[in-house]
């Protein structure tokens, strides 16, 4: 504690991220990175920018982005935002959006962050409890609320919901934002930005972090209607000004124009996942149904929290979160045929 | 306006940055950027950073780039702190160290992002009028406040404070903290930052944007005493989660291991602000003196904004500020010699 700070600063909890090793020959399976790189054309569309246009400042738009997410999902720019990491566009999206007198809503288990945003920018919220096998109940939404928001599949239990549910929720609950989080719909779920057209109240939010292979660059979009856009735009540019980087527009661009390094890298993925889901059940786990590129697992026999720490002994790290109703998951991510067979190795021997 | 918005939303003023082009064909010397490129090793080392480990997450901490900040200014990586443009370097400040019971005070005339940083974070201030030459006299600050911010040089009139009047002003104000906020320090004043051991109340921010070139990839830098690093640091991981990517990381720290490009463009800026000034004055110009990569100059005879309407149309582009007392200067960027030349040249015929 210093005198200096503003008086707050010394009840700060920081948020935990999940760990980031040093050591090289770690099998690291706790923060759910793509196993595979990113698009080439998104390395070359960098490499492009290297060069001494970086003495001037980005397009405070990142028009270019804009484009290729809405030439990608058939949108118009206008329904575009795009921001450093998904973060910081869910940062503008609960300051812009969910101070409102109903409280907002979302599931007991979820991401983290939720409650961190609605203690900074001073949005009530409630959550709402996953039903017995961890999934998301839309009837338990089906009352008076400032907005919604869950990620979808949710994190960190991997389950999906699926487009019709999104819908009912939309339609009973027309006059407060849905805010969908899909941060890892791409290895198997549905997005949900077909349905902005049709409803005012959606906004979809992706990260090129998972599916994009791209967490190094840190950029994140929102697509929604024009009006939603807008109020991320005025948080953007009153307080926020920190547009994307040159490197990061054109990367991400790329990555969106590059179809066929996406489609083949995230199926990659989904087999590598219906591997791991297979030697986990062998093994005596049980697996949540799992749309993401991890899973989340418990052995009936076995203590989680010991597992982790037995694994991380061997050079094998998972995520264990201490937390009630999921104290004895584990969240692992998918990794690479030859990292999901040492830690079903490992696992084995314990 | 949307009934999905935040209420306050719709009062929203966004800031409005210096414009920036799409025409390629323009003489741009209205934001402030350096005519010359970035260091080649921070090019290279951005280079070597674009492969595969772009899927994985950058370093939360960015130590490379406090460790590079480090060295290059003789203190420890506890010392420094790294965001996103220097922008988010201010506002974790504001934020983190200047919500206090006293006002923070900074001149009537600088950085028009402070106030909105002010607002943002619900932080008193008051304005203190620059004396009639444009100056700030540390002793109009010898009273009680909650903080003093300030650029050295200030910005836009490119006047510098010398070190020993910045000393007179912690000795003044020991109880609070001052900011000298050093964006364009590089271009002919001595920085702060060697006072940093004896005065704890003291931070020092930084961009890469201006004399190392790298407007493009948002970077910015504090340093101070750990105590004050360590609020800046609390608000990042407890609010804002945005590290700094990984080309930022790299491209940055190499900037600073390279001293021979840095010292060269540098110095080849002041060399060009002076046959720039000396040019202006010819045409009758008063020009502020300057140690910015920008000049202040007003003309006695001929309106600020009519001058600055008709060099646009010639594609030649200065800012102006519809701001009491400042409403007859032109701000002007420092740019190539073929560019202050084609600004001259302009100027001499209207």
């Amino acid at each position: 504690m210093s005198r200096f700070w503003s008086p707050f600063v010394k009840d700060l909890v920081p948020y935990v991220p999940g760990e980031q090793p040093k050591l090289q020959r770690l099998v690291k399976l706790n923060t759910n990175e793509n196993p595979y790189g990113p698009s080439p054309r998104a390395l070359e569309a960098m490499r492009a920018e290297l060069n001494d246009s970086l003495r001037l400042y980005p397009d405070p738009n990142g028009e270019r982005l804009k484009n290729a997410v809405a030439a990608y999902y058939g949108v118009t720019p206008n329904q575009v935002f795009v921001g450093n990491g998904s973060d910081e566009v869910l940062a503008h999206a609960f300051h812009g959006l969910f101070q409102q007198e109903l409280p907002l809503l979302f599931p007991d288990i979820t991401y983290s962050f939720y409650p961190v945003y609605c203690n900074l920018y001073g949005v009530k919220f409630e959550t709402v409890a996953l039903d017995e096998g961890f999934q998301i109940d839309v009837a338990d939404y089906a009352r008076p609320n400032g907005g919604i928001i869950f990620p979808n599949p949710n994190a960190p239990t991997g389950r999906l919901l699926p487009l019709q549910a999104i819908e009912r929720l939309l339609q009973s609950s027309p006059d407060s934002v849905l805010l969908v989080d899909e941060a890892y719909i791409d290895f198997g779920g549905q997005t949900a930005i077909g349905l902005v057209d049709r409803y005012p109240n959606l906004l979809v939010t992706q990260t090129l972090s998972k599916s994009r292979s791209l967490a190094g660059l840190r950029v994140g979009i929102a697509v929604g209607h024009p009006e939603l856009i807008e109020a991320l735009e005025r948080i953007k540019n009153s307080f926020n000004s920190y547009p994307l980087d040159r490197l990061a527009i054109a990367g991400a661009a790329a990555s969106f124009e590059d179809r066929e390094h996406f489609e083949r890298t995230r199926q990659a993925v989904i087999g590598n996942r219906q591997v791991l889901v297979a030697g986990l059940e062998r093994l005596g786990f049980e697996v949540l149904p799992s749309t993401a590129n991890f899973v989340f697992a418990r052995h009936p026999g076995q203590d989680a929290a010991t597992l982790a720490a037995t694994l991380r002994e061997q050079g094998i790290i998972v995520r264990h979160f201490r937390q009630a109703r999921i104290e004895q998951f584990l969240r692992i991510t998918v990794g690479t045929p030859e990292q999901n067979q040492a830690l079903l190795e490992a696992l084995h021997t314990l």
